[in-house]
């Protein structure tokens, strides 16, 4: 494990706090995942995704940027994007976490010597990388900040850096970042050559971490500049690099500090809010704070899908409105679900308040996961909650219900990649009085606790069980800490034992907190109720109105065609009064437990109708359209729906599927 | 009234017919609207819209692009798009229709003489003529089909000409349409210099509407070629021009003849069908039109707003999937509304159902006219079925809830321009046996009856009262024919009298046909019922799940939140168990009849939740949003809702608006 600038070890995970940042929690020191769903998941990353990642940007001309803005090989920029070099060091990001894990695949190490040196020989003297204003658009640097993501492409390359750093200890790659971040601090800012932001927020946060692995504050200040520069306007001023859509959709309609809601491209919106929280974190800023806990609040509220997705709108790739939720739809990009847990984690560990984690939780099993197959080998860049039975896919990165090996925008796989390495990160945390265990998944987590180690081994079937049992391993200060442990907002009900004994604690806001003079060999168990559950949503979302989801635990769970009778989901009705089964099914899908319900089928498929809509008579109930389902029904033989977890949809057959089920 | 080619006398309108055309019906010769809602409309059209439109086009640039073109004025191109010709020509057009009225303002035709003296001015001396191609980007002309608008822009040259030459029965700009036409010719077709056809169509109609006018086959040949070479995929292969979308965004990924499905861009598909229905007219092919009937049928049956509005997704404009209807997001843009009365008058004509004939009313009297203000000043370019509370406004021109005087992109208002001056041409029509009216308005149709006059005086206050009048003024040929009128989709019952007397003539098939010795004087009284309605929607479209419309006649209603108790409107529930009272307020919006209905608000509004699902009991019928709605609602004090015509919305403070409305 490396160590610091100030002499102390941390996990070498994202947001590893400076010494004197001010937040409620610190990340644990150190977070194994050693069995279950995660497991095979980051597993399944490592040997199908991040493994073969580099052959991938090989194939799509990344590396041969590269190498012609280094100069070893001839030719034209590859790809239609000016942020080409991003995708290179995601996926360096990605391997260098995995690489700090023991579970790190054959070669990869040298695989990322390699591009670290091609990224190293494309470097300009002065500092400047961006193969394509050095290849495709030579004299143009910094004057296209609307689209030509240079700095978000810098921010990218600061946080492979700083993971590599924090990974492996060497410089190779830190050493490129801060020749850059120097270029960078040395053209942008009052009184520079350059003063202005950039189209896609990243920087922000980049620097911050890079401020973090180098203790120059400097960078913090520049991470600085970026988020108090925005909000005035200055893209849409500039005239290069193609049209502006409104200010909102790169958040520089109006500074952070006075933004009400969440607006705009997803992405850019919760890169920055990532950003500003990783700058409150170092600096103390309590306004940024409560900001972005407004900012937060309003946006789970009323923007955010049942799977954590964001983002409503595939023009613009935006926001939308309150309770504009669309299913079928919804764009809910993979990318907008990973910045959505860099956002939250960073909240939990500001406020140690358990809700982010409730997030977290639901958007890495649902709006995230649901981004990779369980091959590991393709994407979804949007995951809509509905796709019709007689969608008419017409091709493209985003129109959903299609896995792709890689896109024309790659945004997503290296994304999906840094996310599933990282993941232990995001399970646990702690502060003087203990330890607080996030999320659930079978290990060993090892942190400082008034200075002195605590570790504590989990194990469980989490998700599809909801024991997890704990055994106290190294037991930490003298006298009494807290154990805490997160009881999910979904969950309705739970008990815990202590050494076998019923203990009387219960969860308080989100947190189960056992405070108590920790020994080795101590055991805890902790049931989280578990029974399959209908959910409704808020009227104002159209797609759910008058209709159920089905969840068990943290998963939500949807109808894939395939699995029903008819193959077709759109004129399927669920018997809300029906029982709910569950039933684990090792065979299917990687092991999942489905849900079977009963439902009907509504006649209109069997009705067509030159004008869909219908008279309904004036001074009595109208016919609601489900209660001709239900009538047809109760006349009809029921039908058993079979529903799966909705991260594991789209990975036999492509096909209609929906997650919110009319009621019958 | 201008003499045709073939020496008869035709109605300035257009869609005039060859004399070998096999259609059903023909259009009436002459049909004058002389008061009420439509004369408003067109008069308002006239004086604030096209007679200030010359103007507008002068601030936009267009006019300059003239200029430049003919060395006249020095400059560079001005507007966004390579298309800013066809908004001159599309006024031209909507200019002309005014002219062969008699209600055209003082000035008109010397605008328009002046317009095509610029036109003219701007041709090249092969008969090119488009000022993108000739101002910004010379030397490149038909080598960007896919966005250059080259064949859009001659297509709407030729049908300005066409309507400039029936109108006035000038040749000025007749002749530079038809060199323009020639050179096309000359240029395009199998073994000539290009064989491609035009990213957006609208060259098809318009050829054979110059074959109609001229008589000269080749035009009709032409167009039979860029309607079958359609659909190979072309423009997918070319590479200039900008990046593609899938090829069913232009229609070009399968013929027309095997296409079974509306797709991709809304007025694109729209206005292709239009030119193909306008080829089978004159061509006599059935399968052609079999085709038209079954795509028609599809449309209307899965991808059409109550409104008549065409397009679900902001993104590149275009139909969804089937049910794929979404109220806020909804597109309808207004020049979609257009094309489809074009395209659907053509196939009321080709086959005589009445089915058509309601479609053009519900699109005429709602996703159309919503395009454009009362005052005939501003425009909307997407006409949306609900705004929400909180819509926040980013701007430009298809966000809709905002009417505004020109947008960057202009084809909508020009558009709105030519519909309403022709619009007298879409209400009658004739056949050897008698006279159809297809709409309803307060004025005079005159016809020939197997080649003697008819003629037929009409009074109503149509759509605010069900009473059609109708006094024969010409009696036409010896003994018996068959006086048609349609009685709407949407009405549930109607009476007739002759002379006073009632007959025992009822509609089928939307025809109620009275076959008779007519002579002057004698008197038709039809009265349709117009009871307030409330209409349900296919289950399968999310936005109207489990509410109701408001409709009365071929009016749809909204709620506007200036309307409502406490201004908002997304917590609304309609009580579809009371009273609706239907109220004529002269005073308001120009005049319309409101309707009364009594609802609830939804506690939500007083709840906010951190998350916005919740769990509903298994076991046991889910507790309705709706029901929740309900419950509060019978211990509340009930609200009374008031409803405008959907077509005067967004006339008062810009605000919330919505058509669907969930139901208590």
């Amino acid at each position: 494990m490396p160590v610091r600038p100030d002499g102390t070890t941390a996990q070498p995970g994202p947001v590893r706090l400076g010494a004197d940042a001010l937040t409620a929690l610190r990340p644990a020191a150190d977070v194994r995942i050693t069995a279950g769903l995660w497991h095979e998941r980051r597993r399944t990353n490592a040997e199908a995704g991040i493994a073969r990642g580099v052959a991938k940007l090989e194939r799509a001309g990344n590396l041969s940027n590269l190498r012609i803005a280094a100069g070893t090989e001839q030719g034209e920029f590859h790809g239609d994007f000016p942020f080409q070099d991003s995708d290179v060091y995601k996926w360096l990001e990605a391997a260098s976490w995995q690489l700090a894990g023991d579970d790190a695949p054959d070669g990869l190490a040298e695989d990322v010597d390699r591009v670290i040196a091609l990224v190293a020989a494309a470097q300009q003297d002065d500092g400047y990388l961006q193969t394509y204003y050095q290849v495709a658009k030579p004299g143009t640097r910094w004057t296209e900040l609307r689209w030509g993501h240079e700095l978000y492409c810098a921010g990218h390359l600061v946080q492979a850096a700083v993971a590599h750093h924090r990974a492996t200890g060497k410089e190779t790659l830190l050493t490129v970042a801060r020749r850059f971040a120097d270029h960078i601090d040395a053209t942008f800012g009052p009184g520079k050559a350059v003063d202005g932001v950039c189209g896609h927020p990243e920087i922000e946060t980049a620097l911050v971490e890079l401020y973090r692995e180098t203790g120059e504050r400097r960078y913090l200040d520049l991470a600085g500049y970026f988020v108090e520069r925005r909000g005035a306007g200055l893209l849409q001023r500039e005239q290069a690099g193609g049209p502006a859509p409104a200010a909102g959709y790169w958040q520089d309609h109006v500074p952070v500090r006075r933004a009400r809601t969440v607006t705009g491209h997803a992405v850019r919106q919760l890169y920055l809010l990532a950003g500003v929280a990783d700058l409150a974190a170092e600096t103390g800023d309590r306004e940024l704070v409560a900001v972005l806990e407004h900012l937060w609040a309003d946006m789970v509220a009323t923007k955010t899908y049942l799977t954590g997705g964001l983002g409503s709108r595939h023009d613009w790739e935006r926001f939308g409105d309150p309770y504009e939720l669309p299913a079928d739809r919804g764009y809910a990009e993979t990318c907008a679900a990973i910045a959505s847990v860099h956002l939250a984690w960073r909240l939990a560990l500001l406020t140690g308040d358990a809700r982010y984690s409730d997030l977290v939780e639901r958007t890495l099993y649902n709006g995230f996961l649901s981004g990779v197959s369980l091959d590991g080998e393709s994407y979804l860049y949007v995951n809509p909650l509905h796709v019709r039975d007689d969608h008419e896919d017409e091709g493209g990165d985003q129109e959903g219900g299609r896995r792709t090996p890689w896109f024309r925008c790659a945004c997503c796989p290296p994304n999906v990649m840094r996310m599933l390495a990282s993941l232990p990160h995001y399970l646990a945390s702690t502060d003087d009085t203990g330890l607080q265990l996030h999320q659930y998944a079978t290990g060993r987590v090892t942190a400082e606790v008034a200075g002195v180690p605590v570790a504590v081994e989990v194990e469980t079937d989490y998700p599809w069980r909801g024991r997890i049992a704990l055994t106290v391993r190294e037991d930490g200060p003298e006298g009494e800490w807290t154990l805490s442990l997160r009881v999910p907002q979904w969950c309705r009900d739970h008990s815990v034992t202590v050494d076998g004994a019923p203990v009387g604690e219960r969860a308080v806001d989100g947190w189960l907190r056992l405070r108590r003079a920790w020994r080795p060999g101590d055991t805890v168990l902790l049931d989280l109720e578990l029974a399959p559950r209908l959910t409704r949503s808020d009227p104002r979302v159209d797609s759910a109105r008058d209709s159920v989801a089905l969840e068990r635990g943290p998963l939500v769970y949807c109808l894939e065609g395939v699995d029903q009778p008819g193959g077709r989901v759109d004129d399927l009705v669920l018997d809300t009064a029906g029982e709910l089964v569950a039933e684990h099914r090792a065979d299917l899908l990687g092991g999942v437990t489905t849900l079977a319900a009963t439902g009907w089928r509504r006649p209109t498929a069997q009705e067509p109708s030159w004008w869909p809509y219908r008279t309904a008579e004036t001074g009595r109930p109208a016919e609601s359209a489900e209660s001709v389902g239900a009538a047809a029904g109760a006349a009809a033989e029921p039908l058993r729906l079979t529903a799966v977890p909705y991260y594991a949809w789209g990975n036999r057959a492509a096909g209609a599927m929906r997650v919110w089920i009319p009621r019958g």
